[in-house]
């Protein structure tokens, strides 16, 4: 996969943000701080990114993020209902105007039939609410990383671009 | 630079780390997620990885990781002081039995006579105490933030290499 995309979708997160006044958070699980990486891989990211939590193990997303221990129990690390609850978290947390979450199965191990290798959740949440989306990536583990970081980027980008002021000032 | 041999010593790290039975945790400023990253970049750091923390604002150093602000005020967020700080709330929060902290300025801007571009501070702490370590790189911003994660990594290495089992099982 060329990163050359990737790296330019970050400059225009950046540029968006910085334009809007907007800052951002991440909470990381699969992706283990790769979306913060890449965030600080460019000069000026301190403008408008606060804070990542890379909450790797179940332990750490209580700790670091206030996931209940019920919601992991009922519905295990990688779903939608935790995705939801960690970009909320981060929110809280960090003050941020806007954070993205992502929990996945990189794989090689780690799959089941129910929660195979590449199933990946991102969601975003700010001031108006939390959408939670759902991938399979078919790659190896440094190629489900990279896609899955490539979904975090963009749906932040769909957010701060579609996001109408007085909601995202909020 | 090479990143062949610093894939090996992160490597050398999760086996030292799963033969020891520690726990590690991170919390990163200008490296902005990278050692995090290279951690999890390989297949069971689960098994010892608890977390890491992305405080790239000051803000987020006080939130979440609790350095005090009239520390920052007094010695500036990248100084010996907060490294250490870094690294000891980083402990705390994680309950890990080891964190690395690094904060520096990666470039190419935010650099002063005082703080010139490429000093960085890098602290690991245990149940035993704190070690802080300074450097001043003069690579780019790429390569400063490179320096500073292969810093890290080593230190912890050097750390979890000679601890005693009674002090690390703390």
């Amino acid at each position: 996969m060329d990163s050359e995309p990737l790296v330019q979708l970050v400059e225009h997160l950046q540029a968006t943000c910085l334009d809007r006044g907007l800052t951002v958070a991440t909470a990381e699980s699969c992706t283990g701080g790769l979306v913060a990486k890449l965030i600080t891989d460019i000069e000026g990211s301190s403008g408008y990114f606060r804070a990542g939590i890379v909450s790797y193990a179940n332990d750490a997303k209580l700790r670091l993020l206030g996931v209940p221990d019920d919601l992991l129990a009922a519905h295990g690390a990688v779903s939608a209902q935790v995705a939801r609850s960690m970009a909320l978290g981060a929110l809280e947390r960090t003050g941020a105007d806007l954070a993205v979450a992502v929990t996945g199965v990189s794989g090689p191990s780690g799959g089941s039939p129910a929660k195979p290798v590449g199933l990946t959740y991102v969601a975003v949440a700010d001031a108006t609410g939390v959408d939670v989306r759902r991938f399979v990536w078919s790659g190896d583990r440094a190629a489900n990383r990279e896609s899955s970081a490539r979904a975090a980027i963009e749906l932040m980008l769909e957010r701060v671009a579609t996001a109408d002021a007085s909601g995202s000032a909020g």
